[in-house]
């Protein structure tokens, strides 16, 4: 049995604490006890997600989060402005069509980021909008957004600013309080490192105001009853007990490095990733590439299947094939979490390996060696500004 | 640190195996290997729940699973029969309520049974009704109801029987097919001995043929997603993969016993749980009780908060208070899952001393020798079977 390197962007690897507390005999919910731990995790998430706002936490994967956010935010009826550019970005115009609201489009190719400029056309234009649903990190193509400039936007206009940061919040510098975010959305099993189940909810004052004057037919995901149970330090449903022990375990480790560190090194293996497959004479897919997970075009002459097929029965390398339109076409590595600078060199010399092996003229080392000048230069620049 | 012993109808324990399941390194979940676990979580799934009927995993809490139930069965502005008896089965009601549907309700008081004479008439005045909404066991009051007659009721009206079996399936005999159950709801953190996250609905043709004849606003909860899934054996959203594994290893152990087994064992700790609780001249709140949990009430002359303090902080017993309108009047004790027969005489026994201590006039060990000659007797008829 060959050893298991996860690298896709979710599910991500978790550390061995939090596995362990996973493991620990179950506790009650509605205990001191377990309260305790509830306030725990808000405070980290609170301090991880750069907010002041109320986290609210669901048990559901991200898609519920995102159906919670669309539920209660915009009346039925009502508008919203939707980005869209991947398979992830297009479930906010889903979920308003599901929830009879007319979702005005920004939509792109994918592969290309959205432009605040025509979102604030969009916002002119429709100043009844009751929200803008967007994406910090567009999983399908690994494109990153630029939620500063959109909030700069969104932000003077009536409407509320509402990400998906699902992939992308913690390991991407998502200021949500500064860059004026009114919802976000994260999933536990990403940046978080926790495993999947649990997914959370940031809610401005604002989003508030709009949640208590709307109608809002939603049961599970009503987010008032998660507000009151919250100033409880409760949650209105039985939570997922063992993924909220994980998660207290996570938070402290990620606090332990500071966000600073945890959003340069996603930036730097991004880079170092980059640089690797690039030198390698493989095309990056995403025109904005997120720090989180770098696309990468599969070349035309290889079979894009066997070549993921490969990765993992050689080398145990489990990285994400491509989705919708681009099955097939592009391989995505996440670089988030317990994903380290060695994860990355090996990943790129495994790439080189069954390139050859797929027939590739690639000269072995060439993408390892470029990965690590870009490591090796981070740490020079990093001691000449510690001499300074 | 005084040990610590769960006897909450949910959470409950779990078992070591099902535990160390969850802390293994996480594996993706789009892979042959995890979707042979949800093949196997299915077969064990329907033998456990006795149906041929497809069984759907959503990552959520019961409720979840109960709105799924009613957001996917009845259409907006259509009618529904609910039965109301206790804080869970109010839980239908609010859910029409949230979702536009006429409930017409069968109500009886905290502790009472339904009547399925009762159901016959409200069929017969309410033709249009799309379902019937009901309760195997109402965990608040501890009553259970015989869903066999409900069944024998609801099957020949062209309404849809749904039951919440959340705390109650997988405890109390319960022949999902054999009784004509068109959809029942589970939720993982009882019976089946795994920790909160994941909840279940079985699914008969009749109701796919309703799902799939109206208008349902749904995304998350969109069962059709779900059996598209399933018929990969795969979900439609990223699931809890820690818990499916548990439940995968929770369902092993299950069906090594048997549910003929398990059922007998409900039903006999549920009779040494009475027989214990009525010699210390404690009264029974459910006037049919459960297999699956006891409740019963607290001598007026007895601060309740303060009885369940001292079995908590003495013994580490964690047993269940009472919710809403029976708040500090009863106590209720589940026997699922891993509860045994020493869990019960020593839960009794604990109650006999704490009884005493609160100035009760209770005679050490009557209770606990009422419930062990139950058990006694129990064996000693399995013997004399033997040896027919």
């Amino acid at each position: 049995v060959s050893k298991y390197r996860l690298l896709t962007p979710g599910p991500t690897q978790v550390p061995e604490s939090a596995l362990l507390a996973m493991a620990r005999g179950l506790r009650h919910h509605r205990t001191a006890e377990f309260r305790a731990v509830l306030a725990e995790v808000q405070e980290g998430l609170r301090d991880v997600l750069r907010t002041g706002n109320d986290v609210l936490l669901l048990t559901s994967s991200g898609t519920g989060a995102m159906e919670a956010a669309v539920a209660n935010l915009v009346p039925r009826g009502g508008k919203a402005i939707v980005t869209q550019s991947g398979k992830f970005s297009e479930r906010w115009s889903e979920l308003c069509a599901t929830f009879g609201i007319e979702a005005v489009r920004h939509e792109v190719p994918w592969g290309e980021p959205f432009s605040a400029e025509a979102l604030a056309g969009l916002l002119r234009e429709h100043p009844d909008a009751a929200a803008v649903f967007t994406t910090l990190m567009e999983t399908s193509t690994g494109v990153g957004h630029d939620i500063e400039a959109i909030g700069g936007v969104v932000g003077p206009s009536k409407a509320l600013l509402v990400v998906d940061g699902i992939s992308g919040a913690g390991v991407m510098r998502c200021l949500t309080d500064a860059w004026q975010i009114d919802v976000l959305a994260v999933g536990s099993q990403k940046a978080l490192m926790v495993p999947p189940g649990l997914s959370l909810l940031t809610v401005s004052p604002a989003a508030w105001k709009q949640i208590e004057s709307i109608w809002r037919p939603v049961y599970y995901f009503d987010l008032l009853a998660y507000r009151k149970a919250l100033a409880k330090s409760d949650t209105p449903y039985t939570p997922a007990i063992p993924l909220v022990a994980a998660l207290a375990e996570s938070l402290r480790q990620i606090r332990s490095q500071g966000m600073e560190s945890i959003w340069a090194r996603g930036e730097l293996l991004s880079r170092a990733t980059r640089a690797g497959v690039e030198a390698l004479g493989l095309r990056l897919f995403a025109r904005r590439p997120a720090a989180g997970m770098t696309a990468v075009c599969i070349p035309d002459a290889i079979d894009g299947g066997l070549f993921l097929k490969r990765l993992a029965a050689r080398f145990g390398i489990k990285v994400a094939g491509g989705q919708g339109q681009v099955k097939g076409r592009i391989f995505r590595i996440a670089h988030m979490g317990m994903v380290d600078e060695l994860d990355i060199l090996g990943t790129i010399a495994a790439i080189e390996l069954v390139l050859v092996e797929l027939g590739q003229d690639v000269k072995l080392g060439t993408g390892v060696a470029a990965a690590s000048r870009v490591l090796a230069e981070d740490k020079a620049e990093g001691g000449r500004r510690k001499a300074e």
